[in-house]
């Protein structure tokens, strides 16, 4: 798939990726929330003692993203596998700024939650210190999207009986309803959560 | 957490994972279904052109799970979160030879859809050719696990007014029932897919 569309369609479904890197020779895996924020990724994480400290800014990174949408039972087991979106997006990590980093982490907390930033506090100089706020960049050659939304392979195709049953197990994530905080249960469910539409599903 | 029954317990509620390797010097991400076997991950792919080729036996390599169980909405920006399950397996890749693959390769499909081998042909021997089977041992100092399962923290903890809404939106994953490929309407659901319990979620 070579639709920038598409690709924007699966970031902006998801909410979770995984970040590769290589520490210390190693290859260093980091599951993380990320944003899409036009022809960037934003990813944060605490600045102790967390594994992105190991990562140099500018050093090479692939965040990937997978949706699973289906089990695809084949006639055969060869044949059979799962449909699935995945984007996979490669480039230099940016660390940003101090200048740059309260914009980017409000972008961040809009792209999760629209309109949580003008139901809250802003964040404060401490906590702002205490995020380590990153970019990778969506390069027109840095990215690679896989759809597989089929069929199985019939049972020719598959050298297998035609009475052996095939098909999907369609599967998706559903979100259910807000569950205030014991604290809360007094409050109104905010806009912003009550907008949520973001379902994991493309 | 270091409790390897926790550990199982989500490597065996998820299908899908993220292998991160090194190839040319770059890390390489790729989405890939896994199988837990006991102590090691039974991963595949095609012997033809993929990523995986350029993964040498014995590289080393992480394969990352993550399930996401809610959002985490905090009287805060800076608190808010999510609530997931993440493991990450690091260990030396091992390509499985001729003789280990087949045995392997059936291993690999009852995991994921118990009973399933029993309900069509074996492999044949072009099939097992064109499949590489890698594992991945899962080693006592080789794995992290980790879990966030928290209300959001209280206004007192977060600076914030106590007016503010705050709660988590729970997300799962949901298997909807299995659709019969168009050529396989008139034949009974099998036994493996009806008895498909794993929902991905714990």
């Amino acid at each position: 798939m070579t639709d920038r569309a598409a690709l924007d369609a699966l970031l902006d479904s998801q909410w979770v990726g995984v970040l590769s890197c290589i520490a210390d020779g190693l290859p260093l895996a980091v599951p993380m929330l990320y944003a899409r924020d036009g022809d960037r990724l934003l990813l944060h994480g605490s600045t102790g003692a967390g594994a992105l400290r190991r990562v140099a800014d500018g050093a090479p990174g692939v965040l990937t993203v997978v949706a699973l949408d289906a089990l695809v039972v084949a006639p055969t087991t060869f044949e059979s596998s799962v449909n699935y979106r995945s984007a996979t997006v490669r480039g230099a990590l940016e660390t940003l700024s101090d200048d740059d980093r309260a914009g980017a982490l409000d972008r961040f907390s809009e792209v999760l939650l629209p309109g949580r930033t003008g139901e809250v506090r802003p964040p404060n100089r401490k906590e702002l210190a205490a995020t380590l706020a990153l970019a990778l960049p969506i390069e027109p050659d840095g990215w690679l999207l896989k759809i597989a939304d089929d069929w199985p392979a019939t049972p020719a195709e598959s050298d297998a009986a035609e009475d052996v049953w095939s098909g999907l197990v369609p599967m998706r994530t559903v979100l259910d309803p807000a569950v205030p905080a014991p604290w809360a249960t007094d409050l109104p469910v905010p806009p912003s959560v009550l907008g949520l539409t973001r379902s994991g599903d493309a």
